[in-house]
């Protein structure tokens, strides 16, 4: 795409069409301006088919604040809007409507509250709060979801990956397989969940970490149609990069020439003073080949290098490996711990496309409106399936942590409820009506709320974290969670909870609502 | 990410690490300005796990050529470059590389050569071949792997959906689930693919086609929430869009609610002169509620209206809910023919991710490289498994049709051969030695170049079509695939054969390279 379009496709049309139809319609209504709140939230963790998520890393929040502050109906976005025609060939978009966006079709009066990036979170709980005149709250809808959906999604897979490779280092190598310029939030996304870094060398400058990244196999490859060796492309490499020596061994054949004429440079960098880094292995059996090379480099004296996997990886590949690893390593007198302690993983496709679910299912329901009177009433949208209707009215999400100082549960509260004045503290089961949890005083050492406030009105209110920042947070909240709720294969469901008088709101809507639909 | 911040990450440092460590390798060589030759190949189709593809539709090029004119290394890219060291602190990139960077780090003496969007391929076929200095042909790596397999993936899946639907409009609505801004890559291939028209405002202005899209529940929600009836919400609707009324009928109950309203609406509009639209249906069995909304309508007199299908929906759930629909139409004396003949489909997550399989293993493998006279010389990737072993030297595809005037294989040939001049035609497996299919003159009626010379040096030598000339070569091309490799489960595999030359200079660089492993 030419850049002037790209300026354009991704500004404030950058939007689902219903939701231009739709602010149309309360214009023509008067209500366009009428305050009203929406929550955006997941219904479901990620399901890989053959496990599960038990927890999310919440992911996105600073683009989607870059993109409210940039977008704007211009001249172009109007004129487009003016020439939509209907099926009467009559124009859909009235000019005083197209007036009220020219004037005020941007995000800069919006209220916005958030859990920030990098926290742990769970489905249902509203990870986004946006408050402001219905039109243009509608109209963020489709970015919104755009923006955050997303990088949860890998920012979870990340974490969960990282978590199967024993917090070893993990690479983020998926640029070339994930969603074309979106695989730049897949890569921001992906080193807040759990990469320490990633070869996307523009996306790495931009956060400001060094892009990771040695050689590929057409290295070797353009070697040998030039009539060289496999061990000449290497040595070629190391007279480049001493101090930084990792060589693909698999181009050829991984234990009969890759690993020994490693070993060769290996052997010739240490003559001069240099400490090889180590192989990448990018083919074949992963485990075997590890408890292969790590035995001939130690047997050379090379304890000391990497092992690099790559090659579909994802955490069961690795939770696989290292169990395989446990078994193999002893008969090649390894301890296998210490083979896995100098593993290194290269993940790429399953990451950024989070193989197996590659979609969180994160909605963005109204919850609020302001009426005529500037009461604020709560919304609800029913589903035959009680567990799909949103949670109406303004809320803060309290977390709970108990006696053990880990977090036991997630506790929806209306804005006027503060749990932490309260006790014994009642949960009340999401769906199941007289299902209720209660927590005495003894069995909590602390209740944190979530939601923050980021935008008053358009005005920013939060300091954005660094990257290293939101990455300290995902580390914390990991070790406070449940390490069965961390399990990667049938987790431990996470309680999310309601306070009694939510839970009674809701049902009472629920109720006027049914009678609404019969009237 | 802030837009100074995005034009840095998408521009020509949208690559991964090791293809600019690479290039700086073959600087110090004296090797950087070598020509060498790229192929890029997908190895297998989309494979969704119950079913599988037997076709792709090629996508993705228009965007490459823009992002190949647009990216360069400049002040910034070089800056950062500079400051990247290594483990012994020392710089990664020396000065003299960084000033040839600066001075030709882009992408407009490279020449390529590729199938046109909108072309049937298959699996093994070059689609596209780069030819230039091998330091910015392998830099142009990661980009052209990013731009091309996931619009061809895309496509791919809009045209299965599209041929599930009977060619019935096709909607793509999953601009919220997909990967951030790929969704408008993702927009654009779909329509390349089989849908018609997509939701996404902004990329529909950019390619000149209206966005779709009416209402959501949440306009619904509002009326409900400031007191006012679904039928209120209804009204409201059909006073700004008379012309274009189209009512989502599942906010409260689809048969006891949604249809009723929607149908004393229509008769309303009726008296008023206008013609309905129709109902889009979001929940619930959509067989079901497909037929029940079909009786309802037509006892109304409303046969003409269309019935809009939303939710997870995909090839498989098309042809269950077709399957359905013949079952029950009869029940309620409707002709299931023309209850399907008035669908409608929205897609949207399952088609924005190619849910199942989210990434097409499109790979870019040295093929041909000069040697220091100037002689090309073919080069080869070994692999244990012969069918990854990609084809070697400077090629051309030939797409072979039947008596029947259908594609009966892909023949891939080298560029010195040309096989409207061979007869008999002989089609050698791609894998296994000694199995070839004889074609003699009398069973073929056309053999057809699919490879277009688009860039010489850099220069444009390509005639750009429109999107809608490439929709129609997509239609042109599906109409001569065999049904059953068009066939939705279980496809019948469509023939890529070699030349015999082909195949003998393949098995020859084997056996030559495996000696250089070994020596």
């Amino acid at each position: 795409m030419k850049k002037v379009n790209q300026a354009v496709a991704e500004g404030i049309l950058f939007t689902d069409m219903y939701q231009l139809t739709m602010a149309h319609l309360y214009f023509r209504m008067g209500w366009h301006e009428r305050p009203a709140q929406f929550d955006h939230f997941f219904r479901s963790y990620p399901d890989y088919g053959a496990h599960k998520a038990g927890y999310c890393i919440n992911a996105g929040l600073e683009w989607l604040l870059d993109w409210m502050q940039e977008a704007r109906f211009g001249e172009e976005e109007i004129n487009f809007l003016r020439q939509q025609t209907g099926q009467g060939g009559r124009r859909l978009f009235a000019d005083d409507f197209l007036h009220w966006l020219r004037e005020y079709g941007h995000m800069h009066n919006l209220s916005l509250w958030a859990i920030p990036e990098g926290r742990v979170v769970h489905p249902n709980i509203p990870l986004t709060v946006v408050q402001g005149p219905i039109a243009l709250a509608q109209i963020l809808e489709t970015p919104l979801l755009n923006l955050l959906n997303y990088p949860t999604l890998i920012a979870t897979r990340a974490a969960r990956i990282s978590q199967a490779g024993r917090g070893q280092l993990l690479l983020e190598f998926g640029m070339r397989r994930g969603q074309e310029r979106g695989v730049n939030a897949g890569a921001r996304a992906a080193l807040i969940g759990g990469a320490d870094f990633t070869s996307n060398t523009g996306i790495s400058h931009v956060l400001g970490y060094p892009p990771k990244g040695t050689h590929a196999h057409s290295m070797v490859q353009f070697f040998l149609a030039l009539g060289y060796s496999e061990l000449d492309a290497f040595q070629a490499y190391a007279d480049v990069y001493p101090d930084d020596c990792l060589l693909l061994v698999d181009t050829i054949n991984t234990l009969e020439s890759g690993l020994p004429n490693a070993i060769k440079l290996f052997e010739k960098l240490r003559r001069q003073g240099y400490r090889p880094i180590g192989v990448r292995l990018d083919s074949g059996d992963l485990a075997y080949l590890s408890v292969r090379a790590a035995a001939m480099l130690n047997q050379a004296g090379f304890a000391d290098t990497s092992i690099v996997l790559s090659n579909q990886l994802d955490e069961m590949t690795i939770l696989q490996i290292l169990a395989q690893i446990q078994e193999e390593a002893p008969r090649y007198n390894l301890d296998a711990d210490e083979v896995i302690a100098r593993l290194v993983y290269g993940v790429g496709t399953n990451l950024i496309t989070s193989a197996g679910d590659g979609a969180l299912d994160g909605v963005y329901k109204l919850v609020s409106t302001q009426d005529e009177g500037g009461v604020w009433r709560p919304a609800i949208k029913l589903s035959e399936n009680p567990v799909k209707t949103p949670n109406p009215g303004s809320k803060q999400v309290w977390r709970v942590y108990d006696e053990r100082g880990l977090a036991t549960a997630d506790l929806l509260a209306l804005t006027d409820e503060d749990p932490r004045l309260v006790s014994p503290l009642y949960l009340h089961h999401p769906a199941e009506p007289g299902i209720t949890r209660t927590l005495a005083a003894a069995e909590i050492t602390s209740i944190e709320p979530l939601l923050q406030p980021v935008l008053e009105a358009g005005r920013l209110v939060y300091s954005l974290p660094t990257l290293e920042m939101i990455r300290e947070q995902r580390r914390a909240d990991l070790a406070r969670l449940d390490s069965g709720v961390r399990r990667l294969l049938n987790p431990h469901i996470y309680h999310v909870s309601l306070t009694p008088k939510l839970w009674q709101l809701k049902q009472d809507l629920i109720t006027v609502y049914r009678q609404k639909g019969k009237s």
